[in-house]
């Protein structure tokens, strides 16, 4: 298949990486709905690890089992599908080469009480690769305590990845006693999250989607003395997206708690808007029955294609 | 020996997993009584390490001795016997090849004072091998703050035992400073360890017989919205299997504490009415005497023989 | 030198070992005046690591020298000496081949304050190997908070032995914030003690000898309920033995403090009507003078000689 | 390009490094404006890791491009760029070849409350060879009670990069709860600091201008008794030269915070007058705007030209 | 060269170590002034590191040179000159060959606050092999709480040390928690030390020269009841000589803080009559300058030539 200009775009700003890797992001640029626009939508499932079964799967009981996660990515034309090493190992050999998947290396629950958060690797680049993988997944929390803990078992996990040409996706996270609840979404510290997972060697990054709050005195005079527009969702975006390298990584938004679609489309809307490079969209996803589910990722893949 | 449909169906959920992984599974359902049914009766001894010796073996004396177990799960028909590396390394050469075993890999004693439950590392997937094993046995505690620490060694160890082909057996006991006492058995924390368990890799999970208690809030309200029949153990097995990747990885049940024969049967016919794939019983077995002892496997093995 | 029966029932307790290790038991079992009894009595001595030098050797100046037990082990005929790493560096080329050597691959000083005991590992398997000796020596504290990251380093330190046919002797010594003082020796804790370490692994153990007191209450409870005798010290020992897998584990007793020969005698004639495989005695030996020591280690060796 | 006798002469101070080493060394010496003085200036962009993008690169937008800095340490003539492994993976291959790279291997972000400072280690060895960097860059920081852990880390870090031929670069930042807020630019403690970063091995130093203040009262005791003389920054500069063993490593001074251009050069004049062997000049570079950039490190260039 | 006598007897108590170790030893034994004697005086400057650079050097400026270290063990006929990593690296092209060379592998500055003393490993056995070491230096406290992770990274070092054929020598400071301050030089503590060092493995050990105070109740009971003489340091210095293998491990002894000559010179006398194997004097010898250090080092050297 022939790349378009903007994926030959998109591809450029990761010139210093081998064919291996370049090829990876070719086959999650080049799948499903949004093939060759360089938007990405994934289905990403591992609230089941992250808030237990009964939470995450209740409303649509089917998505207990784990094939129902792989189907829906497939037939949603997502661009891929993220999980925990257990469903993929349920499902990888059945499903194998039907639509580009990511390994979601660490995962936490809900169960302990912890003071730092630190999510425990559960997973490898080697279980990646035999499972067929196109990348592999990672959370951190900047604000925690454990960060450094973290970033370097990503380093490793990076460099492992990088040697054998996998996509390394971080899901950067902001959490822990250096911040407020509030702060974890606030703008400075989500465009800080997004910078700090682009130096880590990320090649796709996800956060969640930003509020106007700001959370850093320093920051906050910043913003002030350069009347940096943040007051709707796409004004956001487009500083989350500047300071992503200026836009040169692959920085796309968690669709957040379950909410009505017309909320989840309008905040994807703006979203776009705002140059976001796509969306991840779990439990408004899985959680929703199959045919809703299906009619909600049309859209938000067809308000991505339109915002080309 | 040709599978049988039911073991052709179990297979076939472990698609993924490589040839010497998928032997050592037919191993363990081809073997003993209850070969063929897609069902496991195993023996579990390591109590002289996690209670001690006397606690453990004073009711039946021929208990302190390793080989007594060997020929206690072999004579009884059960699928396979579980034990730590001393039991083991005591017994296996002379039993070799008469029932399948399974190491324990990790183990805890009541000595010491702990803030953070926490099992020991005791044995590895070289010692499995060396000793003839099936496969590898691994406790975690969710809810304990050291839970990383284990759910990270176990990442280690199921990463060697599928090199090696070796199954995985994860002990899921919720225990720790996130949990009330009563906690550890709740229905919702039961699904959740098995959850956990699944996603880390497990090939075979053993939980606990849940209670009908509900620790968590945000779980409460979703059996209450869903109206999820939790009121009988086999209500709440089935619960539990369902929150096992639909039924798609092989969840067992513990006998607890030892109790009454009649208690212990009513339990096991909840369970197998419930759909769970069998049952572990350690102490219930070992502390009766040896003809008591057979009786009651006999008798555990055909409940679940009948419910197929 | 053809096999007693005896040390042929002991080496069938220990048949899933490789034949190097089983050439290293024998080499125990069939050196110096108790060749082919079974029965071992060996010199440790470590005690210029874990209470310093004058402590240890003022009482008879000629132990400064690392030569002078290496000597006094040879001449009395024991089955073995064991110590640390820089002793048998000292000594182990010129006694190459006279007397079995046991390098103890951990150590404990008294000059620090610490809230959790644990020995340093202050040796390696590499290092035994490179000075002839026929195995390792490794010290457990069961009821310590660090008691975990004991056992796992042991479990490394086993896994290598045994790959490299070393026989591995556990000094299992319950100590720690889980236990009362006196709980350190009680039968209870004994017992569990030498159960723990059979679990590890260990071929053979060394204990204190146990008192009549009972430190936990579950214990307690059943020591009464099923009348188990521990009265006597050769009660307690015959308690110790069966705990250490029903007799089918070499365990071995400690002479404790420096006291009168006659007490020292009287305990090992207990231990040995109680079914103890024999004593390790160290400031018992080489506090006393060279003469009296070769006479109180030629009378306990006359006592196992009898035992059998 | 034959050597000056100036850069023979520094190579003579590392006659130990072998060949590899010595190359990259040359390359940095010999590159841009200061090409043959054996003084550098170098570009270092690590703020928006340090301090987040706004706090960064809001002053300068067009500094939220990994690219603009290459382009900026190129066309300034600088001697090297140095920068996080996300910056460099996004420009290394476009400027391949065209300014000496140096890879930042350890950052620290200020999301987080620590009590004890330490930077995570963020990138590898193996990624500056990937990348065709001429060497490395580690941040430590004497004064924390993390320092150990930064020493041998660093020590991991310079023993692999020596064995492949990089250059060290060490940033020496005294920090932590040893020292008072203003201690951290003390005149001891910056020598100290830069004598620590020597012994550990470091080809190159980076300090911060260091003022009058004394910290610690038994350095005070000797800058009394022998009058050495700390009024100027210069003389402060010379005894820090002094410091790093008497001239003989190659050390280089910060700019510190965003100040005025006359401040700034004020400082690097006496700085240059007192033996510096060059600036490494972030904020106040790529915070101003390209043209004024250009003029400051070109004006810097300059003192440096005529200071040998 | 042909070996003396007393030499021969040296190397007869090391007979257990490789030749590679053995020839170190020469190395060692047969250079500079006391060449043959079976006496050691060794240059060791880590003071830079250990008391920051003007704490060090301001007395004799010419001492920031690391260069100006070698040429004075080398005018001044030491038996070695030890340093850590940056100095060697400094200067160990230029004076290859020239005077024996021992690396010193960990240390320790002064501008943190610790709780529990350690030193950071900041060199490797590597770095040693490749700057022509005859040997590395490693600290211990014993008496601190980190002391095991001290004696567990001494293990690691000594093996491959021994593997690779050099000398080990161990400075072993009693410091920490539990001693008193005066209890750091008490003579039972420092007998223990230089027990625990050599039992490490070690094959040359440094310790101070010991105080009349006891610090620990039971060993002052030992003291006084075999009646020890430990009133001259002579005495001190007999016992501690006694605690170190009885004198078949190499003791020597560091010259304290810089006093007067005849205060130094006066202590040497003692400790040489007492048998010590020689001193180790940094700050008297390099604080000097260099005419009266000469001075000194070759009134220490023929004092224990005397001592013959």
């Amino acid at each position: 298949m022939a790349l378009t200009t903007r994926v030959e775009q998109i591809l450029s700003w990761y010139a210093a990486e081998n064919p291996g890797t370049l090829t990876n992001l070719v086959r999650l640029f080049n799948h499903g709905a949004l093939s060759g626009t360089g938007k990405l939508v994934i289905l990403p499932v591992d609230q089941g690890f992250e808030h237990g079964p009964v939470r995450s799967f209740a409303p649509n009981p089917e998505a207990y089992d784990p094939d129902y996660h792989f189907q829906l990515a497939i037939d949603s034309g997502c661009s891929a599908y993220a999980a925990p090493l257990g469903s993929l190992q349920a499902g990888a050999a059945r499903f194998a080469g039907q639509v580009p998947v990511i390994l979601k290396l660490n995962n936490s629950d809900t169960l302990a009480r912890v003071e730092q958060p630190i999510s425990a690797v559960t997973g490898s680049v080697e279980d990646a690769l035999r499972l067929g993988c196109v990348g592999v997944g990672y959370t951190i929390y900047p604000g925690s305590g454990a960060r450094n803990r973290m970033y370097e078992d990503l380093r490793e996990i990076t460099l492992e990845a990088r040697r054998k040409g996998l996509v390394v996706i971080v899901w950067s996270y902001p959490r822990g006693a250096g911040l407020s609840r509030q702060g974890e979404t606030a703008i400075d510290v989500c465009a800080y999250a997004a910078t700090i997972a682009a130096q880590l060697g990320a090649h796709i990054i996800k956060v969640k989607p930003p509020t106007a709050h700001i959370e850093q005195e320093e920051a906050k005079k910043m913003y002030e003395k350069y009347s940096i527009p943040l007051q709707t969702l796409a004004d956001r975006t487009r500083h989350v997206v500047q300071a992503t390298f200026n836009g040169k990584r692959v920085v796309i938004f968690s669709g957040g708690e379950s909410r009505s679609t017309d909320a989840v489309l309008a905040d994807v809307r703006e979203m776009a808007a705002g140059g976001s490079f796509g969306s991840i969209m779990g439990r408004n996803a899985f959680q929703r029955p199959r045919a809703e589910a299906l009619r909600l990722l049309s859209d938000v893949i067809q308000i991505y294609k339109s915002a080309r």
